[in-house]
């Protein structure tokens, strides 16, 4: 909890959020500033973001538990990022598109978007329970140290963009809303670093017909 | 949770808490002012009191969670009250002598004392979770009625085999054990009918690039 990352602050170090941060401001000083998301989580393996929405497209969600014992359960073998969006509109499409899962706090449904000082205590709380408990460990078999990171992640869904295009698959209008539906599939299946090479390789070999086509 | 009850507030009606309040300002409009804690605490058969300090008098103390869960149980059979104290200096002793428990907010020991605001948040959240009004979880589960059933899978697989060889990308001798894995991640995805059918639209536009090229 003490290693905050901040994704494009419009002020920073900002003399009001330190004198917010009372004696936490140590948290603060050593916060870490990326120009983007991707570079913030660069070298994370699971990627949970807090969300107060229901989302048309399928995507995991868990209830603040249950999602604080997974992430401290897949932290004790690699780096895991809890997402936070801004505090008018929360995470956007494009970055819900980075998470394995989502976090969804209960609250009254005629008043449930909660404040981002709000969402970032009751999960705080949460992940400090699960962290004194010794959650469940997450199978061996569906985690394991070679799952991908979210670097790699990106750099296949990219690749997998471009060969959609190369085919002539993805019509631009409909493109978004596939790539949004392969996304939601393999982060998924946590694909492993290999696993990942060998998706780009058959990738690769898709376009390279194309190109020889040429 | 929308009966609030103000001890001796310094200033009520207060414009700045109403501003604050934002959409929730009806249940500031309903708070009921007394002038003496025992005025507010009449009738209330359990009185819990949130508290942030070890204390030399014993007090039973809980968890949020077993705290929440009590208070929401004996809710149902008589009035129970939550009490909080100041921003600055939480419950007097006093106050404290008035409570049948203590419920205690896990935190970092170096930084142990949560703002008032921290505190209602996390004891609000483990009060809705202990309601249950919430369900059990709102959990978009990762597996629909929609899963892919083996027949479907199987054809997909089959239509993989086929479009690797036809790409060259599958050697004989690695073909079996290239199928394996491309099997494991697919199943642990556990895609639905339709990421089937996109899958094999976009493994069918790769070997149409091939039967073109011919």
């Amino acid at each position: 909890l003490d290693r905050l990352w901040l994704v494009a602050p419009k002020s920073f170090p900002c003399a009001e959020a330190t004198a917010r941060a009372s004696g936490a401001d140590d948290v603060l000083a050593r916060a870490r500033v990326c120009h983007t998301l991707d570079e913030a989580l660069s070298g994370c393996r699971l990627v949970a973001g807090s969300s107060a929405r229901l989302r048309a497209v399928p995507c995991p969600s868990l209830a603040p538990q249950a999602g604080a014992e997974r992430l401290v359960a897949e932290s004790r073998l690699a780096p895991v990022a809890l997402l936070f969006g801004r505090e008018s509109a929360g995470l956007s499409n494009e970055e819900i598109d980075r998470c394995h899962l989502l976090v969804h706090i209960p609250a009254n449904p005629q008043y449930s978007s909660l404040n981002l000082a709000s969402a970032v205590q009751v999960l705080a709380y949460e992940l400090r329970v699960a962290s004194g408990v010794s959650g469940p460990e997450p199978l061996r078999s569906e985690i394991t140290d070679d799952v991908a990171e979210a670097g790699q992640l990106e750099g296949f869904f990219g690749h997998l963009e471009q060969a959609l295009f190369d085919l002539g698959f993805a019509h631009p209008r409909q493109a978004d809303k596939l790539l949004r539906r392969l996304r939601r599939l393999f982060l998924r299946a946590r694909p492993t670093t290999e696993e990942i090479n060998i998706l780009r390789g058959i990738l690769s070999a898709a376009q390279g017909r194309k190109s020889m086509r040429r």
